[in-house]
């Protein structure tokens, strides 16, 4: 497709720019001091679409974080597609471990380096500069909406809500999402099911003030030694989570589609080696794919307590405090999932302490179906960019909307994700390869062709 | 003793401002920043020691931090005292635990609450003035030695060579030391034992980066999950430790000295009440003053490790660490089982995580005859203060150097406390009552005065 390639040749560093502008911003949506940057970058999202060629594009109030909608109406007897994105980005800590500031980007060996760079603001921008290339070309052959929300790392609080109460100018016959990975710049895959969160925050409290450890140590219950205990019980020599009830509703997926899902590309000692480990650990039985796409996990994410400075200091603490989170599958229900960890968490806390567990967040999984015309659409699109099809692949991560989305507006989504797993996405130095942004920008208005022609 | 008391009614306001000031000092020895407030609080005893009568004092330098050394020497035929202080303290946080600055002294109900009010600042300067006491009072019935270090809250680890540099001049007959507690304010007691210390830091890798724990979660050992497991595995089910060869050298105390010891007068009720805790948890087969006066102990004193701050990130972290300490009983060797543990958690570690363990520092734990003129003086004078002749008992806490002393030294050390468990050293709001401090100066002297005669 010529007309794409010279497009975007003509347009590359501007639209780098454009980015950088959006990356500048440190939307960080789990710490309450960026909120004033969730009206930044609602904002410069709301400029970037009617620069693009919107319509229209407004910044929605929510109970929480803004949210930017746009859209381009050009004939309602046409499909629409309905892009989802985020503007907000996972905290930058432990920020030592970054080797440049993570939101002043910076291309090194041919990738940007930024919290955000892929996830969601470089795979988001892909969509934006897309669709300006195809109303700079005319050659947009679908109605268009834009909704990018400002909470998708703390679960999208709000969105569902707000979806509901917008229900009528969200109608759409595909929802199209980049925040997902390929498994390879070589290798492109489309993510054909996420799985759900759980995500809890645990306390439990000891003697009513630290203690020193020698007077009272070996007399009184640790809060640390024993949140350590309890966190242990919770997986067994298995690998098997012990929450009665946890595996109840998990969909058995049959031999047949294991062995499918089993052909996707996977080089053991190659991913041992890139993380850096000599063994992985999982649930007895299953594949390490099939740990991350058919499985549910549990993590702890954060442990703290007690003296955690230079040096020693010796101390019998009052308190320790775990998050803990959750992969979940279909069809396990987030919420009652929810609800067995508590009952089961505190169930197990000795006498010797109080436990106090809260609910932070969660969502439920979601499978894609790949007979839908928008999934045999991207297919065609990844194929034509680059040159062979791609596989279906169930990811281990999460977006808990695209459940919501669902349920909520009746529609389904198509995950066309560009990331790679070297993107480093929630972590120090995260990146995204210049290659996979301007090869994205050029695939999505494939996509559009494509599911214009089908949808006829 | 008309004079004591009347010595000390007529001082009493300037001998708190002359603490006071002392205390002003941030001199925490653990955090290397503090390092001029350890000179500034050297400097201070100096003053403190030569405005009280003493013929010399200087500032010595150590490999760490100084040590502060003042004498009078009256007639070398009388006995000598050797005064044991520190001037350092622990650090302070949580800071936002303490009703007022840890390092604004304020007297409340009848108690000086501060940082170091007890532990050592408070307990140390009763002996100066104590001594300023018989100097102006023309009855120090002895010679006089001061060593006040800056190291103790981190284990002492230079006060040993200075001693072995400095024999001669420290030559004495006794050390005294203020460093400990007492039953209650109405119950004197004199502690006859101390543990030992054994202080480790554990860091435990998993990959090479913080992982996105959607996508890895399940397929990757998350290091805080294996750091929770092999804490766990330390302790068992009777609370003893698992380390192998850990109990070897453990003095079983007779049953009939256990039962002397269990005479001490304890309420497990107001015990519980006092620390907030529904239940104790200790060694099986032990009771709970045997469980902190002749047992060792396990402690983890700080954990952390992935996301601690607001909210929720989803993270599987790179790393985990924790801060863990042992208390040990006579005749364990703080250095062998430094090595023991180090062995058995690495050896217990999986294959899919690297550890490392480093120990931070140590000591051997100590016992006192109670058969010596020294304890006999200090029974004396306790009961001339208080009325009641102190009950002998085996402390939890550690002070390392004390073993230290006898070894390098030659001498054995008595430990005059005074202090209370109320006090909570080390903890928030640490305090010190008014009458203890007073008590404590009026009762030093009658140690010098029984001590010089029953020496005769």
């Amino acid at each position: 497709m010529e007309y794409i390639n010279k497009y975007v040749e003509e347009n590359k560093d501007r639209f780098l720019e454009e980015l950088f502008g959006l990356i500048r911003i440190p939307s960080i949506s789990s710490i309450a001091a960026h909120k004033p940057d969730m009206y930044k970058a609602a904002g410069y999202w709301k400029k970037t679409l009617l620069e693009a060629g919107a319509d229209k594009a407004e910044v929605f109030e929510t109970a929480g974080n803004p949210v930017t909608y746009g859209e381009k109406i050009i004939d309602p007897a046409l499909p629409t597609v309905l892009v989802y994105g985020h503007m907000d980005v996972m905290p930058v800590d432990p920020i030592d471990l970054w080797d440049t500031p993570p939101f002043e980007p910076q291309v090194r060996d041919g990738k940007i380096y930024a919290r955000g760079a892929d996830d969601d603001k470089g795979q988001g921008m892909m969509h934006a500069k897309a669709f300006e290339l195809m109303v700079k070309t005319n050659t947009l052959p679908c109605n268009v909406k834009f909704m990018i929300e400002g909470e998708e790392e703390i679960g999208s609080p709000n969105l569902g809500k707000w979806c509901e109460q917008n229900k009528e100018m969200l109608k759409a016959d595909i929802i199209l999402v980049s925040d997902t990975s390929m498994l390879g710049a070589d290798i492109p895959s489309i993510t054909t099911g996420l799985r759900g969160l759980s995500y809890w925050q645990v306390e439990v409290t000891g003697p009513n003030r630290d203690l020193h450890s020698g007077i009272f140590g070996g007399a009184v219950a640790n809060p640390i030694n024993v949140l350590c205990s309890m966190i242990d019980q919770m997986v067994d020599a298995d690998g098997k989570v012990t929450i009665p009830g946890f595996y109840d509703t998990v969909q058995e997926v049959s031999a047949e589609e294991r062995a499918l899902l089993g052909k996707a590309p996977f080089n053991e000692e190659k991913y041992k080696k890139a993380l850096g480990v000599d063994e992985l650990k999982g649930e007895k039985g299953f594949s390490t794919s099939e740990h991350t796409g058919i499985r549910p996990s549990f993590d702890v994410c954060g442990i703290w307590g007690g003296y955690t400075g230079e040096g020693a200091k010796t101390v019998l603490p009052s308190k320790a405090f775990a998050k803990i989170s959750s992969r979940l599958v279909p069809d396990q229900d987030h919420e009652k999932i929810a609800v067995l960890f508590k009952d089961h968490f505190e169930s197990i806390a000795p006498k010797s302490v109080k436990v106090e567990v809260t609910y932070l967040h969660g969502g439920p999984a979601y499978v894609c179906p790949i007979d839908i015309p928008a999934y045999q659409a991207a297919e065609k699109a990844y194929t034509d960019t680059f040159g062979n099809r791609p596989v279906p692949v169930r990811s281990g991560g999460s977006i808990p909307i695209i459940s919501t989305f669902e349920k909520v507006l009746g529609i389904k989504t198509v995950l066309m994700g560009f990331g790679l797993e070297s993107d480093a996405i929630h972590s120090p130095n995260e990146n995204y390869p210049l290659e996979q942004f301007y090869k994205g920008i050029k695939t999505i208005p494939l996509f559009y062709k494509y599911f214009a022609e089908m949808s006829k």
